[in-house]
């Protein structure tokens, strides 16, 4: 038997697909797993495959492995020393959702469920439709009442079944794991916790791809707080098998539109306060009820972390920070890492020498938004002219976009 | 020094990367290329990096390693073997351009060259773009008058000079080696040499992925033919040293909207006509006079391919096949490999037999157009009503998107 476990009190419990939360703590669980010895491997390599493993079956559509990139340029012009990005955007579906996704579809398909679905705004929609079409299952998919339709658009893609409900975005979460109860549909939503277990591949990668490095700071947007949770526990996990010099530092970064979390963290208070009547936020880090909110705020505090909020226009800066001095293009949400690290370093200057990993989680390219669209021109000639049109051009120095006129004072 | 050489007369020159044509043939040139002796390797891996080296540099953006998936249900629902596809569509930009871009630019570093460019309708100027970004260069992007703006919007994002053209494609192709003569800027085309060894490291994963089984066919997009006489040559080293069974089957695929090469095969012409006044063409394959059209006819006709042409109606079906079938949201024009496919096994019963890889060039999440906006319903229902509506939902069967209604009579 599958067995859960929670990270607060300890208590374990069977898995459970429709309540995957612990009865007294309300907080996710984790899928409980006898660590492997070290001492059983020849390498590190296979040891880490071990403890994390890759998806294996047909269900795949080639999550993971995505590039760690080091930020040369953005070190150089900023003053860091050893600053990375790891690029969930090269992920299937185009974000870090579709590591879960395949880790939970994989064992609907081994369960003999034929349903799924997801409660979601968006990215996790699309991936959950994804893969719900290439393992051949009936997928549903409930979105809030104020989902931008290009987004919708991209979701039917996939033919799933997509259901748009007006109402609390808290209680419609809460309410799909009722009628998945009743109509034996299995709602792989933010927190599943065979979905974290599928965000914990990403360790391995980070501590393979960055040898004889380790990270000693992350940086991840935090929503719902599955994601953050995933590569968490991973670290812990590591930890406990003294498999790295020390449990990296972890920063979690929410948008100031909507930071229930940083609000609460900077209270020092244990329970966030829920907000209500939130205007659409054009972000992927917007839950108003993030359901692993609490278990967030615990491993901050108990391992000092940090939580910040960024605004919109620190986003739209580092955004462009990437795009520009890296050849990056990632989510709003995704650049919102980098945005927190420029804001941590004013308090945090020590950041600067540490080896820094930014999670961006998902590509800019499937959105529709642009930073910055009107500022650059677009020339415009004819093939007769174009010679001397050149001449002119190269002649005066070009007005490049620069740093400068990008960074806070 | 760098030399290249050319497939038709076998004559070579010295690297010009402001003319990369063989003087008498007028076709693309090749990097000319000493093979590794294949005793000189333990094992073929290593063997096969030696061959197609993957990039080094701090250039990288993380491409290639691209998924080789195992199309498992649509092989079931029509009929084939082993059917794969290699989804091009994870490269850092979205499309294969990546690989070629990385070697160019590369190059470019180690040469001390300040400027690139390239002349491109669209992938290939984002892929140049985010590119010249990471390596801090100077980027001119020459685009045709009729460009989709959304699609110069996404190049924009990387602060590239963006010049919109007036005029001829072909001629403006031609025009921009006389300008990069002039004005010191690396022109990397289509048909570039360096672009063309960056795309032959397909040819190594191909081979990694599929072990132990070896490519018996590949279908390949063909605009320019810089994508598939890159792939082709590196099939041809494999071959000229004994690593293959035997060469894969070719067949090259274009839109019947602009299908220059495979009117010249159709009349088994040894050089294709270009097509004028072309009107504009939704695909990323619509080069109406290709550089490198007269050498692909050359190696059809030598090796035994096939050129087809698919429509707009077959593209779109192979592009929900894709979706529906794998959950795997290909480009247009990348789904063409698989209508060809379709449209082939009807004069090629055999084919179904074998062990087929189809070439898919970019994703489909960058471009707005989605198939079949209109079909799908996007149900709207309240909180409230939820239980209600999914009761009468899960007790009428799903009216889903069959097979019967996407294939042709």
């Amino acid at each position: 038997m599958v067995k859960t476990e929670c990270l607060l009190c300890g208590q374990e419990f069977p898995l459970n697909l429709h309540h995957p939360f612990c009865s007294q703590c309300h907080q996710p669980l984790f899928l409980k797993t006898s660590l492997p010895l070290k001492d059983d491997f020849s390498d590190s390599d296979s040891f880490l495959e071990k403890l994390f493993p890759p998806p294996s079956g047909q269900v795949s559509l080639g999550e993971g492995q995505t590039p760690l990139l080091r930020l040369a340029s953005l070190e150089k012009k900023l003053g860091f020393n050893s600053l990375w990005a790891k690029n969930e955007g090269l992920n299937p579906t185009g974000t870090f959702k579709d590591r879960g996704t395949v880790r939970a579809v994989e064992e609907a398909c081994r369960l003999g469920i034929k349903k799924i679905g997801t409660v979601s705004v968006g990215n996790m929609a699309a991936s959950t439709a994804a893969y719900g079409a290439r393992a051949g299952l009936e997928t549903y998919i409930l979105v809030r009442g104020d989902v931008d339709p290009q987004k919708l658009k991209l979701i039917q893609t996939f033919d799933a079944c997509l259901i748009q409900v007006k109402g609390d975005y808290g209680e419609l979460f809460d309410k799909s794991y009722e009628l998945g109860q009743t109509y034996g549909i299995y709602f792989i939503n933010s927190i599943d916790p065979l979905r974290l277990a599928g965000y914990k591949t990403i360790a391995r990668e980070i501590l393979q791809q960055l040898a004889p490095l380790s990270p000693e700071v992350i940086v991840v947007p935090v929503s719902s707080g599955g994601h953050f949770l995933g590569i968490f526990k991973a670290f812990l996990e590591l930890a406990s098998l003294d498999f790295l010099p020390q449990l990296p530092l972890f920063i979690g970064v929410q948008s100031d539109r909507c930071s229930p979390l940083v609000e609460a963290f900077q209270r020092q208070a244990k329970v966030f306060t829920r907000i209500h009547n939130l205007p659409p936020v054009p972000y992927a880090i917007s839950n108003p009820n993030p359901p692993g909110g609490n278990l967030v705020l615990h491993l901050i505090y108990k391992y000092k972390g940090y939580l910040v909020a960024v605004s919109d226009e620190d986003i739209s800066q580092a955004q462009q920070l990437l795009a520009l001095e890296e050849g990056i293009f990632a989510l709003p949400s995704s650049a919102a890492a980098l945005a927190a690290l420029l804001h941590c370093q004013n308090y945090l200057p020590s950041l600067r020498q540490k080896t820094i990993c930014l999670i961006l989680t998902g590509t800019g390219w499937r959105g529709k938004r642009v930073f910055n669209p009107g500022k650059t021109t677009i020339h415009q000639t004819s093939l007769n002219a174009l010679d001397h049109f050149f001449g002119q051009l190269l002649a005066k120095e070009r007005k490049k976009t620069t740093l400068k006129n990008l960074l806070p004072e």
